[in-house]
């Protein structure tokens, strides 16, 4: 197995592994947070601007985690640093 | 085993353990949001609308996670630029 | 092993595992949703036909991502790009 | 080993794992769904025709994903493309 | 280890753990099942009825998530397409 | 090692952990069949008969399955085809 | 090693999972069983009588289930049928 | 390593693996009981005599399983026929 | 690796974990039910003395299977027979 | 395999573990906290501002665990300083 | 690896483990109980010397389990048999 | 594989590994946490600064064990003793 | 590998997975019990000075379990009898 | 690989898994801690100041328990006696 192939194989199952992961946590707690605002929804209906605002946000920093997994994810495929080194490395060669 | 035979048996066993793993999170927590959703629509049927909106923006969160899952593994299948490269390299060879 | 070999094994064990594994998640959770559609039902039989549409889309949404593990799962058996590259490199030969 | 015993061994166990695996989800989502159904009878008699009729739709989507599983399992050892393919190979050898 | 002896412990070792494994699930949504059943006769003793039709209908799906398995492994042992290839294989040789 | 050694031994090794697995999941939900049943008498004595009755039903039910893998693994010590099949060769030879 | 060291072994080592594993199920599901009575005794000391006779009943047949697994780690040490080929193989050599 | 060394070691193992293992469920199990007993005892004092008799049987029937690997557990260290029959092929050599 | 260099590694693991492992199920056993004794004894100071003589029958059979584990771990350390027998082994030789 | 395919591997498998592992965590304690923000908000919607500012700092201090984990990661990919000592040695060699 | 070496090595392993294994359970155990007598204090202030009486036996009860394993621990260490043995073989040779 | 590949390849997993890890415990911590304060807020407005400045000690004690990790996460990577005596090492040879 | 090198990495890798490991209980039960402190203060004012006390002797005991981790591991760094065993070897060869 | 190497490498990554292992019981036992104390606080604020103190002295007992493992982390890293004994044998040679 030479340099290219290592890293490319590294590469692919890691950025696969990384969001596979990495998706158990945020859609479990946006599924708590959604769960809970709906609930809350339908017990205090008079709070319902203030719930959906607190949810967005919510959501929003929780998504947040799962991007930073997606965009990992991402770099290693589209721009991976060693595996662009690699390239330099073999098409100079 | 070659370099392409590698990279293809990398791709399809992470294409496949990415969305197999990626779908436990994402079909949990939709399932808790759903859940609460009916609950809720029992206990106060008069917030109907306010809470099947507010379901509908979560399941889209937690579905976009699912998705993100599902994007990798299809890049991974159809659109890999390492296999891509390999694929020219040993065409140009 | 040659290349036919391993990448014919390699996308039998994962189609089975990606249906396998990522069966847990959304039987799990539309058990989930169709116990608390029940709970709702018997509770507020009058808001039934808001449960179950909404029932219906939660179920539908959740079955998505079931879906997304079996269309990997048939992509890797009967549509595999890897295998079909090889067939043809084998062909060629 | 040659490629029609390790296609043959992969298929086995996979059959297996797929099936054996993916009979946990469903079963226990249907215990739950069932358990919240007789539940429901239980506390409201009246609601049974709409309670039954949600509990056959609500089983008959789990039990897809099951048969999801059992189908894959059932490809995987009677219409194993890969096998098919091994075979004729080694037919027409 | 000739192709004969792969395939007799591959289908070996896989029947037992497919019905091994996949007896979890069944039996503990069935034991589920059966405990909100009893709970739900002690409540509501006029609605027995209807309580036991339900009761054993889920129990039919959930014993057929489990009979799926129990197919599976008893397939693998006696009408295995992969060993009887190998035998005629055998044979003729 | 030769073929009725390893098939020997993947029979024992299948044999054992197959019902020693296939126990965990009957047994807890006989378990929690019967505490709910028990509950139930202590509750509504009235309607002992229907409960033992739906008791025994369920138990039966939850019973098949660990006699699914007891059978399984009998047939794997007693009645195992791979083997007589080795036997036979081997007398045969 | 020989054929009969490997089969001991198996045997050995399969015997003494297959009880403890299969301890663990049965174990917890007797306790609580036997719990549950004792709460429904408290609560209900008139029917003393039908408690413990359900009791017993749902004790043997979670016993049964431990009690297979006894059986099957017994004859894997004292009647084992591939020792005993193994043996007489030896013997009769 | 010769077969006495093997089997002795695979012996020790399993030894203490049963019995660590099969601990574990037991203790659970009467933990629960115990717990269960004390809960009643001060809830209905004057049916301590029920309690107490139900809570040995149940203590009995849960320990017998412990018992069950404590004695294969021995069998293996003091009478293991297979290395009883080790020894004696050893000596007769 | 000589024999008794085996024996004596398998024998020292094997005693360690045994107990190491054993201790998880009845540490938790006893803390239940001694945190269900405290419970009853501020709930019903009267009953004290049937309380804490339940409560000690209970810590000596759960202290009981703890014990099982201690004395495989003690016999597998002092008097362990296999070691004995390569002792006596190597000394004659 | 080189040093500078071997840390780039190390790298590429980290980077991903890291964040994939690490977003668990953070995701879930999110969740939980959203959720209760929002439960509360329903039950005392006139303390808003205060369960608002609350929940900011908590979802700061919890994010800032998720970004530590995130740091690392992309450190690892893009200031690696074990790559960096590698690659000027390579090309000082 | 000569014999002193793998005898040092599986003690120095094994005398960690033991107790790093071992203390989980008495931990909790302990923690339970603990928790349950302070619960219980604060309801029932005048039975605190029953209580801690209790709660003094049981602690010590689930201490004694540790014990057990720091016991193995140090004579792992510190009177290790099988080291002693090998320690006079050496220094006899 | 030399000295310097290979203390850096464990630097780099274990940076990764230990903030990964790490990250879990804290992380849940501070979410239930901040979920507490959030819910007594809602119920006690009036106890709002003690209950903030308490929740910031308690944080600031969780986040301090998340800050040891990447203390030592940070310290593997930029202060690490053995590769800087690694490097000392190579340089003076 | 000379046996210095064993013997240092496994005391190395022990002495940190015993505390590891080991602290995981202790923290856990401390965490529980002086949880329920605080909420037995809360409910019974009166009562502060006997919970307190009981509490200090609980966390002594759950304390003592995590100092046995501690103990085993700094005598495995700073006192280790097989270290000093083969260092008196090294230097006396 | 050399001493030096093996030795540190076995540092470097029991340092980094101590400390992330060790965070996750600490970190989860405050968050216990902390979460009652906020409950107790909105519950009884008149009891702030004992409910403080008692606070403080737990999250004490349990940061040291993170202490311990944050020692033998950063004993392994910078006062490692066994890396010291390897470096003056190396000097020394």
């Amino acid at each position: 197995m030479d340099t290219l192939t290592i890293i490319a194989s590294a590469s692919i199952v890691t950025a696969g592994l990384t969001i596979g992961i990495g998706a158990i946590g945020p859609a479990l707690g946006e599924g708590r947070a959604v769960s809970s605002a709906l609930t809350s929804l339908a017990q205090q209906p008079d709070a319902a601007s203030s719930i959906t605002r607190t949810l967005f946000v919510g959501l929003a920093m929780i998504e947040s985690i799962a991007i930073y997994c997606f965009v990992i994810s991402i770099i290693l495929i589209f721009a991976n640093p060693f595996w662009n080194h690699a390239i330099s490395q073999a098409g100079g060669r």
